[in-house]
This record gives C-alpha cells, structure tokens and sequence, in this order.
C-alpha cells in the first residue's frame, strides 16, 4: 500500500528546499518504497490563491495524509495582513486541528561543521541533545487572547496560558519514553517560581516519572537557567521537555549552538491512534522561509531533507531507511561538500540547493 | 544630606557578597559621600523569621529609603513553603509595590575574562549590551493566576500575560533614553506572530519611537530569532527592550555569553517622582542565592558590587564615583585575582569572597 504524503512547501525558500526533498522521495520509491505525493498550498501563497492561511480542503487532506512535510511560511509581504490569516496561523491551524502536541527538535553537531558553531569546538563536539516540546496547549492557544480598546488612547492586549493535566501527561510520557532509547536522561522546564502552570507542570513530570519511568533520571530546572545552561554546557542535556512557549525560545537556543540552523529537521506528532496505533505527524525543518535568499538556489535543503528521514522513522516505521538518509548527509558533508551558509570564516566554493540535493541521491 | 540604603541580602550566599559590598560603602563614607545603611529581611529567611517572604514594616522601609540593594533569594530549604510566601515573592512584592518597571541589564565582557566565555573569543571580546526589561508586568503579575481543580482527576493551571499601552509606552522611552547615551540603536523583541501581547507591544513601541525619538535607530526582532542571534552574533546588538518573560530568558542568555555571571548587575528603576525628580530603586546582582556555596568564602561579591556602582551612577547621580569604582573591579581583574568562579581551566589560586571585596576597596 502506497503511503500518502501532503507536500504544503509554503513561502520563501519553502519550495527550493522542498524540490530536494522530492528528488530523495523519487529515490526511495525506486528502490522499493512506495510514497504518493500531493501538492497544496500553507502559508503567505494560500493567502494570496484564496484569502486563508490554510484552507479547509488542505486542512481536510491533511487530516487524511500519512503524513505531512512542510517548508517554511511567512515573509515581509505579508506583514500588514490582519491577524487571522497572517501565514503562520496556516501552521498553527495544523499544529493544532491535527493535535500534533509532540514537537521533537533534536540538535544535534556533525563532526564536519562543528568549527561552525559560535561556541567553542569542545562545548558542542558531539552534541546530540532533543528538545521535546509542547506543541498545542499554552499561551500560543489559550483564550482570552486579545486587544480590548480601553478608551482614552489606551489598548489591553492579553494572552493567556493554559495547561491541564493530561496535556502535561501526554508530552512528559513521550519525553520519557524516548529518553529510553537514548540516554535515559530527561530535564524537564518551566518557571515555577513565577508561574502557576510552572507548578502544575513540574508537580504533573514528577507524577509521571514516579508512576511509569522510575528507570529514567528526571531533573527539574528553572527556564531561564536552562537557557544558560544550553550556552554554558549543551552536553549535560540528554532530553529536555518543555511547554510550547519556553520550547520554542529553548530549541532556537539550542539550534544556533550547532552553528548550522539549515541542518536542524522538526518533527510535530499526534497520539497513536487507537484501532491503528498511526499517529498524525507533521515534519519541518527548525529554519524559517528565509525570504532575503528565496528564489536564488542558495538555500540549504538539509533541514527540510533530514525532516523527511524522521518522516520515515516516526511515520513509516522506516528505521533503517532514515539512517541511510542520515548517513548519506554524513557523507555529503564530510566530503566538503557545502551550501553557502556552511562556508564560514574560511571560505571555499558553495554549491546550490539543487546540487546539495544531487550529492545526497547520489550517495544515497 | 546622608542617602538612605536599604540592604536586604536575602539568602544563600547574598550576606556573604553584601559584606563586601559594605565595605566599598565604608570606602566612599570614609571618601566624602554620606549612606547611612540599614539591613533587614527578604526571601526565605524572612520567612523563617516572620512567615512572610517581605513583610509590611520592610515594605516600608523599602518605600521610604532612597534605593535598596538586594544580595539573592531562594533556595532548596524552602521548596515546600506555600507558592505565596516563597522566596521568589519577597523579590516579586519588591518589584511591583515599588512600581520598579524597568530593569537594566547590562552584559559587558571584561577583557581580562574573554577567554571565560563558552563563545569564540572573537564574538564577545568588547561585547557591551544592555537589556531593558519590562518588570512590573506580563504574565508575572495578569490575572487570573491560579489552579482550578476540574474533577476527575484533572486540573487547570492559568496564567495571564497582560499588558497595557502606558505600561510599553513608558519602558519604551527607558530603553530609548538610554540608547541616546550609548550607541543610539535599540531592537525590539516580542513573539508578535503568536501573541495578541506582541502584536500590542510592537504598535506601541513603533510609535513611541516615531512620535519621540526618531534620532534612535529602531528595529525588531522575533524572540525566539533573538536569542538565536544573540548566540550567534551577540555584538550586533546595542540596546534590546523586551518584556517581563522574555526578558528573563534573553537576559540570562545574555548574562552567560560574558562567561561569568559572577559579574553581572542590574538596575530595577521605577519613574521619576514629578516634584522631586527621584526614582525608587533597588539593585541587585544577576546570579542567584547559589546555596551550593554559600557560607563558603567562596561567592564572586563583584555583581553585588557592580550594583552598587549602578545605584551610584542612576539613584545618587554620582556618575564619577561609579566609574571610579568599575575601573577599581577592572584593574583587581587586570592584577589576575581571581575567585574561584573566575578560574576557569586554566586553574591557579582563587582568593576568597572578603580577599575580593577587599583587592576592590585597595584598588578604589
Ligand atoms: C512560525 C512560528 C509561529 C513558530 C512558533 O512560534 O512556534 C516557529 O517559531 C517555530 O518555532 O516553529
Ligand atoms: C527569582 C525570579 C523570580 C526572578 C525572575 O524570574 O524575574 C529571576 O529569575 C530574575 O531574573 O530576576
């Protein structure tokens, strides 16, 4: 049986990097995978065709899709849309009306680019830590969330955070469980000595540790000692979970500390379905639509292609697939081969994205 | 006239820096300027005391006294005390009855310490920002602010991030004024694609800048993008203003490029009393009650004491004598003394926290 993939590549370099994608995709359906593909539009260019961020027949697809690969959204030219329909609230939508409340960020150092991080060799040589955090709950979907016109010249904007216990359960189960196939060693976050929803966050982690994995070591620590601590000594952390705001200034921290933010793949997972056990998912890559260097073939396909290797595993149950991508990016970069964003203080010849994507088939 | 100083050195190893912040007082008494010095309680140990983190007699105190200086509150003693009289809620009445809205924190590398900081040398060297944090507002303060219990098993934790235009119209004009006296650039940073806050905080203080101080170069930043940068590029920035929560991540970011937060002040400055022009006060040090070595000698006191340089220079507009007493800390840096946060691995021989604060009071 084929497996359906929605292809929304959205804004910006979105598309440049996902044609790559697709090549890899190509590559696997001749040696023996079978992926159907479907094109549809997320982002600034759904706006642009039909007024919406997302519209509810790609919503409906996306629903119905083993799984969804996304590229970037957004860019200066949607600056002045109104709030509703600005191009991240298509990603939002998604995130949320296919109840992708797992994002995975692992940040990880290639032994090739690790001169390229703006933290000294030894602090991220061999860095390899997975940010899980909350992706549908908190303050990017809690309600009140507003401005109210106070009268005499004065605005209220408000947003509000919000988190109950099975949210809290359900990411800190799968922080958990993942932690087992690694180091068995998970930090959870929050500001609980300012927060309500801190406290109700670590009192929920602590519960569940106790109650299902007492085999894994559980610390606690304050968010923003967490994000200096990613900056003082990223190796210390194994897996970290965090809610959806914190998550989402903590794995940007931790993406720059590998030096190479076009390296970085996202993966966004809903609860297994009962009859099937499949879950929804949705991968991305950590960058943005870049919109400064969109349309020229300069971008980096890597994110968006190392994306679709946790498609294989997460989704497909295609392990050894996915390593043979990983490796094959491996190889790639150990030959030097290098789009302009891994060129560095040293210089050398950049290729474009599409011969990034060429190496990587080839190797394959 | 004598300045009245209020002094609570709270918890950890805040008494033990606070002494030596004393010291360098006595130092100026003995030189010309007249403080006259009062100690009481805030933090866990006023708790212990009294069972309340700040009670109402110190409250007082606080209101009438021309500044307070603040060591650190906290710590794993008082983990289980109820969430309203926690440690952290002494700081938090301290901040909000004082309407200290604005907080300053400067993140300056000391030349002699360069090579401490986990970034490249090159990225931080001469590195010289200063964060202006909202302090009186956001989701530390919004109601409501609770955990309802909903049956079953289930409960929900509620916070609100709130903020009103007079409350970004004020700290706005902080963050601009001080540009003025620096390198007259300020950035921006709020999650506007995500927060109704943002979208507020961003109208407010573009128009601010327009209306005021069109001399000031203005510019924005995602949050998340900005602590990115500031790990990647930390230089690029002279004068960032972000809110409450923001302002706590960004800063503690900031505060560890300099590789020594041992180091670091900060400023929380409320307005400007229409008659008389005063502005309360309090300073404190950036790092925590560190309880893992209090009691020890061991405590770098130069963040408490480069607070004091900061009350100097905003609460008694003694700018000379601030600087006379940064340049005393440069030159004690210069000489190679060291306490033993500062030794880095290199190793050598670290000098207690009273050798310090008394290597500063010889160099003034
Ligand atoms: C584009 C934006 C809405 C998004 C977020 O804030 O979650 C992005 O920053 C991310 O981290 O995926
Ligand atoms: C101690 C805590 C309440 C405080 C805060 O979150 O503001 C601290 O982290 C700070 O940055 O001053």
């Amino acid at each position: 049986m084929a497996h359906d993939l929605l292809i929304l590549a959205g804004d910006g370099i979105g598309p440049e990097v996902m044609g790559e994608v697709k090549k890899v995709i190509g590559w696997f359906n001749a040696n023996g995978m079978a992926f159907e593909v479907e094109d549809d539009l997320v982002g600034g260019c759904a706006y642009d065709a039909h007024g919406q961020a997302v519209s509810d027949a790609t919503m409906d697809k996306a629903l119905k899709a083993d799984a969804v690969l996304l590229g970037a959204v957004g860019g200066p030219k949607w600056d002045k849309v109104p709030y509703e329909v600005r191009p991240e609230a298509g990603l939002l939508r998604l995130r949320k009306d296919l109840e992708l409340f797992a994002n995975l960020r692992p940040a990880k150092c290639f032994d090739a680019l690790a001169d390229f991080s703006s933290l000294k060799r030894e602090l991220i040589e061999g860095l390899d830590i997975l940010i899980v955090r909350e992706l549908t709950g908190g303050v990017y979907f809690g309600e009140p969330k507003e401005i109210r016109d106070l009268g005499n010249g004065q605005r209220r904007a408000i947003d509000t955070q919000v988190y109950d216990t099975y949210e809290i359960e359900r990411i800190a189960s799968v922080a958990f469980e993942l932690a087992r196939v690694r180091e068995r060693r998970v930090c959870s976050m929050e500001k609980r000595n300012v927060m309500r929803s801190g406290v109700l966050w670590n009192e929920v982690v602590t519960q569940v540790h106790q109650d299902r994995f007492a085999d894994v070591t559980l610390t606690h620590m304050l968010a923003d000692a967490g994000g200096m601590q990613l900056v003082r000594a990223p190796k210390q952390f194994d897996v970290i979970v965090t809610d959806n705001l914190f998550g989402d200034m903590l794995s940007d921290v931790a993406a720059m500390l590998t030096g190479s933010l076009g390296m970085l793949p996202s993966a966004s997972l809903g609860a297994p379905d009962p009859q099937t056990g499949r879950r929804k998912a949705l991968y991305e890559p950590v960058h943005g639509s870049a919109p400064d260097i969109a349309g020229q073939g300069k971008a980096n396909p890597i994110a968006c292609i190392l994306s679709f290797a946790m498609a294989l595993r997460y989704s497909f149950d295609a392990g050894e697939a996915a390593d043979r991508l990983e490796r094959a990016v491996e190889q790639v970069l150990a030959q030097g081969v290098r789009t302009s964003d891994l060129l560095g203080a040293q210089g050398g010849a950049a290729v474009s994205t599409s011969e990034m994507g060429g190496a990587i088939v080839a190797a394959l």
